[in-house]
C-alpha cells in the first residue's frame, strides 16, 4: 500500500514511523507546506520522500491529513476532489464539527474516514515524532456510518495494528467529550503558565522549586498555538461551556477558602478525588 | 544514628527507605497515630519498629515530623520539649509560616531544622512510599539562620546523601513561592476534576477518551484532603492571591474566545509557551 501523509508534525510523523515499522505500507510520501518541516522529516527518515501534491494524492491508496483543524477544513475538499473509488482519505483532527460539514457536502464523502487518535504530547513538529505514540490509546471514529465499508475496515485494521482501542461517536458527541477531557486541560495549563509567569517574577525560583506536580499541570502550556487556536475556535461553544464551569468551580474553592469553611473544602476535595475511580 | 519518623505516609515512608538504604542510620523507629498505617509501614518493612512516643523521642538522635502541617504546628512544641542539646528535630511541611511561629516561641528553637522537600506524588499513606522520591529534587531549608550549626550541617549532609539540591529561604518567601509553584497546581487540578465530574456524566466516556494530557493536569486531584486542606488554610493569603490571578487569566481567555479575538489568543498562548524556557 502507498500512503501520503499531509502534515509531518507530531501526529503525522509518529503515524509514519508506526505504519512503516508494522509493514502496513510499502511507501510513505510526505507533504508539508513548510519546506523546513519537510526537509527535517526526510532527514529524520520519517517518510520515504515527497512528491507534488496532485501526483502524491493520485498515486496513493491512502491519504492522511495530519494538519491543524482549520487547514483540514480547507484542504479536505481539494483532496476528496482528487480521489477515486479505490482510495481512502482520513483526517486526524481534534474537533470534528466543521470537518464533518466540509466532508458531508462532498460527493466522495464515502471515501473519507474521520479519525481522532486520543494521543499526543506537548511537543510539535517532525522532531517531536515518536514510536508507539498511539499504542494503548483510543482511536475515535466519527460519523462512521457515512464512510464506505471498505474504507472503514481498512482504518479499523490500522487501529488494531497500532494496538489502539476503537470507539465510535457522532461528530457533535465527539466535540462535546473532547472539550471535557482534552481541550479544557489545555486552557487550564495555558492559564496556569500565564498566572505563574505573571506573579512569579523570579524565574530562577520557579526552576528551583517546581516539582513534578507543577510540571505535570503546566506541561501542556508548551503546546503549539498553531494547533490549538483553531481547535478552540472550531469547538468554541463546548469549550466556553466547560470553561465557564471550571471558573465556577475555582470561584467556589476561592469562596470556601475566603470564608474559612474548611469542612466544605474537605468535601470538595473528597468529591474531586472520585476522578481516581475513572482514570487508571 | 537512631532516627524516629513521626508520620509514615508518602514522605515519611520514602524518607525511611532512602536513609536506611544509604546507611545514614542504624535504626528507624516509626510512629503514626493511625494504628493501621503503623502496622502497614512495619509489615512493608519501611521502619524497624515502633515505640511509645516519649521513649522514641528521648532515644533518637534525629526526629522527623512528616505529618500534615496543622498536626506539625500542634506537635512540634511537644517534641522540642523532649529533646536535649545533642538531638535534632526536622519537619517536612509544605507551608512554613505557622510552623516557624511555633518553633520561634520555643527555647529549643536551635535544635529545629525546617525542611520542605519539593517532591511528592498524588498518592498517600505507607503504601505510597517509594525509593528515590527525593533524588534530583530540591530541599528547601527555611529560616536556617535560627538553627544551631551542628543541626544544620547534619541536615545539609542528609540532603547531599539524598542527591538533592539545597536552597535557603525565609519562611514568608518560601510560602509565597510554594503558592505559585505547588499549591495553585493542586487547586487547579481539584477544580478541573470537579468540572469534568460535574459536566461529564458519562464516566465510561472519560475513561475511554482521556489521554495523557488530561491525566497529567488532573492527577493531582487524587491528592489527600487531610494533607491539603491544612496547607491551603495555613497559606490562605498567598493561595488566594495566586488563585485570584489564575481566575483572572481564565476569564481573559474566555473573553478572548467569546469575542473571537484569535490574534490575541495566539498571543496569550505564545506568552504561556515561555514556561518551557523555565522548566526542563
Amino acid at each position: 500500500m502507498k500512503i501520503t501523509i499531509i502534515g509531518l508534525g507530531l501526529i503525522g510523523g509518529s503515524l509514519s514511523i508506526s505504519l512503516r515499522e508494522k509493514g502496513f505500507c510499502d511507501r510513505v510520501t510526505g507533504i508539508d507546506q513548510d519546506p523546513a518541516n519537510l526537509e527535517k522529516a526526510i532527514s529524520l527518515g520519517l517518510v520515504d520522500g515527497t512528491a507534488p501534491f496532485v501526483e502524491a494524492i493520485r498515486g496513493s491508496d491512502l491519504i492522511f491529513l495530519a494538519i491543524p483543524v482549520d487547514a483540514t477544513v480547507d484542504l479536505l475538499p481539494e483532496v476528496l476532489d482528487l480521489v477515486g473509488p479505490g482510495q481512502v482519505v482520513a483526517d486526524m483532527g481534534s474537533v470534528k464539527g466543521a470537518i464533518a460539514a466540509a466532508a458531508d457536502r462532498h460527493p466522495n464523502r464515502g471515501r473519507f474516514v474521520s479519525l481522532h487518535p486520543m494521543a499526543g504530547t506537548e511537543f510539535s513538529g517532525p522532531a517531536a515524532a515518536v514510536r508507539d505514540l498511539f499504542r494503548d490509546h483510543t482511536m475515535v471514529f466519527c460519523d462512521s456510518g457515512k464512510t464506505d465499508s471498505d474504507a472503514l475496515e481498512l482504518m479499523k485494521g490500522m487501529a488494531n495494528l497500532l494496538e489502539m482501542r476503537s470507539i465510535y461517536l457522532e461528530a457533535p458527541e465527539h466535540d462535546l467529550h473532547a472539550a471535557y477531557v482534552s481541550h479544557i486541560s489545555h486552557i487550564t495549563s495555558f492559564a496556569l503558565a500565564l498566572t505563574v509567569l505573571e506573579k512569579e517574577k523570579e524565574e530562577q525560583r520557579i526552576f528551583e522549586l517546581a516539582s513534578g506536580g507543577f510540571e505535570s499541570t503546566v506541561r501542556l502550556a508548551k503546546s503549539s498555538a498553531d494547533m490549538w487556536v483553531p481547535i478552540f475556535r472550531q469547538n468554541k461553544t463546548n469549550v466556553l461551556d466547560v470553561l465557564q464551569e471550571h471558573i465556577r468551580q475555582l470561584n467556589r474553592m476561592k469562596e470556601v477558602l475566603e470564608k474559612d469553611d474548611y469542612p466544605q473544602f474537605y468535601n470538595l476535595i473528597h468529591q474531586s478525588n472520585k476522578i481516581s475511580k475513572i482514570l487508571r
